[in-house]
C-alpha cells in the first residue's frame, strides 16, 4: 500500500532469519529477485560480509532496511560487556540505515531464579542505552517473547510489560516490537497494541504463524502466515489502527523453511504476506 | 502446619498424575506409606478401580482428597456432551469427597483460530455448570495453563483471565487453580493471587518446577520443586497471605518421574514439599 506521495506504507520486509543460511549477498539477491522492497538484517551475517560492504550492497540494491536484529541480553552479570555490545549494535544499525534495533532482553542469569530482579536489570540497562539510541537516531525496540522463553531468552513476556519499560523513556528512543508468534495468545494484546500506538512506540511489526504440536526445539515452531493457528486479521488491523506505518517483517524460525532454496522461501513469504496480511492493511 | 484445633492447614497432597502409571490402590498405598495425608485424584484411574470402591478405599486409608482432575474441555463444538461429562465429573468429585473439580478449559476447536470466541464458550459453559457445582457442594476450579498450551489445551492462559470468568459466579461454585508451572512467568501473578484470594476463589494450589530446556514433548517439562527455575517463595507466601488454607498438591508430568518406583516418587515429592515449599508457609 502506498500513500499519495508514493512513499511505501506497511510494505513487506523479509527478515533475514527466515533464510538463515544465506550469506548477506545471497539474502539481498533473494529479496530483490522476489520483488520485496525491504529487508530485516541480522548482525552475524552483516559482520561476516562486512558492515560497510553490507550497507553499500543493500543501498545499491535499492532495499530499505526495516530493522537490525538483535541487541539485548541485558540480564547478564557482565553488564558492562552487554552495554558495550549494544552500543556497537546501535552504531551498526545507524550505518545500515535501519531505523530500529530489536532487543531480545535476555533470560535468567545462570543459577538465578529471580525474574523480578532480572526485569529490573533490563529496565536499568535500557535506561543507559536510550541516550545512545537518541544520538544515533535509532529506536530500541523491546521484543516481548512468548512466555515459554521466559527463563532462557527474555524475561519480558508480554507487550504490556514491554510498554511498561519503554514508556519510561523518549518514544523516539525506546519502542516495542509486535511479533504475532509471541503475543497472539495474550488476552490483552489488542489493548496493548492500542496503548503502544497511542504512545508512538510500535517500532516493528513481525509476522509468522504458531504451529502445533510445538517443535521438539521450541524455538523452531514457527511457520508461514496461514500455516498455523494465528488469526492475523485482528492483530494486523490493530497495529495499523494504532498508527504503525513501517514495513512488516516476516521472520520464521523453522528447520524445513531454512532447508528450502532461498529464492523459493522469499517468494513464498511474499505470497503469504499478500494473501494473509495485506487484506487487513 | 496445623492450627490449634489440629485441623490441617496447607498440608501436602500427592497428585495422582505424579505417579501416572499407578492404579488407584497403588497410588493410595504409596501416598499412605510416604506419610502423606492427602491425595489429588484423576478420573481415569478412579473409573478403572470403580468410583464407589475408590471412595471407600481412600476413606478407609484415612486420606483427604484435595481435588479431582479433571473436567473442562468446554470449547468443543459438541457442547452438550461436554456439559454432560462435566456434570458426571461433579458427581464423581462429590462421591469422592473432593472439594474441588479442576477444569482444563480446552483449546481451539479443530479448524478454528478464534481464541476470543473459544473463551466466550468457556465462560458460557461454566455459567451452565455453576448451579450443578453449588448443588453438589463442589468448587469448579478454572486452571490457567501456560500460554504454550493456548491452542491445544486451554484458551485461558493467565490467572487474571481465570478470575475474570470466575468472578461472574458465586465464589463457592467457581474458583481458580494456582499452578506454579503455569503462572510463574506472569509479571502480574502476585497481584492476581491477591485478587483471587480477596474473592475467596483460590480453590487449589499446585506446585511443580519449570525445567529447561523444554522437553521435546512440552507437556512433560516439569520437575520436582527445587529442580528447576521457579522461585517458590514469593508465590507460596502470596497464596497463603491470600487466605488459602487447603492442601498443596505436587503434580509433575515428567517421563523420568513416571518411570520411577511409585513409593520413591511419593517420598521424594514429600521431601521436596518439606524443603522447598513448607519454609514459606
Amino acid at each position: 500500500m502506498s500513500d499519495v506521495s508514493g512513499f511505501s506504507l506497511n510494505g513487506f520486509s523479509l527478515n533475514q532469519a527466515t533464510i538463515k543460511y544465506a550469506t548477506l549477498d545471497q539474502a539481498v539477491a533473494a529479496t530483490v529477485d522476489a520483488g520485496i522492497p525491504s529487508i530485516g538484517l541480522w548482525r552475524e551475517p552483516v559482520a561476516e560480509f562486512g558492515l560497510a560492504a553490507s550497507a553499500a550492497l543493500v543501498g545499491s540494491a535499492g532495499l530499505r532496511v526495516s530493522s537490525l536484529c538483535r541487541g539485548g541480553f541485558l540480564t547478564t552479570p557482565d553488564r558492562r560487556a552487554a552495554l558495550d555490545d549494544n552500543r556497537r549494535a546501535i552504531d551498526e544499525a545507524a550505518t545500515l540505515g535501519a531505523p530500529t534495533l530489536v532487543l531480545v532482553v535476555g533470560g535468567l542469569p545462570e543459577g538465578s531464579r529471580d525474574l523480578i530482579g532480572a526485569r529490573e536489570r533490563v529496565r536499568d540497562a535500557i535506561g543507559e542505552l536510550a541516550a545512545d539510541a537518541t544520538a544515533a537516531g535509532i529506536s530500541l525496540a523491546i521484543e516481548a517473547l512468548h512466555p515459554m522463553y521466559v527463563t532462557d531468552r527474555a524475561v519480558i513476556s508480554t507487550l504490556g510489560q514491554a510498554i511498561d519499560i519503554a514508556e519510561q523513556f523518549d518514544a523516539r528512543a525506546v519502542g516495542v516490537v509486535v511479533d504475532t508468534f509471541h503475543v497472539f495468545w495474550d488476552p490483552g494484546v489488542l489493548e496493548s497494541i492500542a496503548r503502544a500506538g497511542a504512545q508512538g512506540r510500535i517500532a516493528s511489526y513481525q509476522v509468522c504463524d504458531w504451529i502445533t504440536p510445538i517443535a521438539a526445539d521450541p524455538l523452531l515452531s514457527r511457520g508461514y502466515p496461514g500455516d498455523g493457528l494465528i488469526d492475523f486479521g485482528p492483530i494486523t488491523r490493530a497495529v495499523v489502527a494504532a498508527g504503525y506505518r513501517g514495513d512488516i517483517e516476516c521472520e520464521i524460525f523453522n528447520q524445513t523453511v531454512w532447508d528450502a532454496p532461498f529464492d523459493e522461501v522469499a517468494r513464498q513469504s511474499r505470497a503469504r504476506f499478500e494473501s494473509v496480511i495485506e487484506p487487513h492493511l
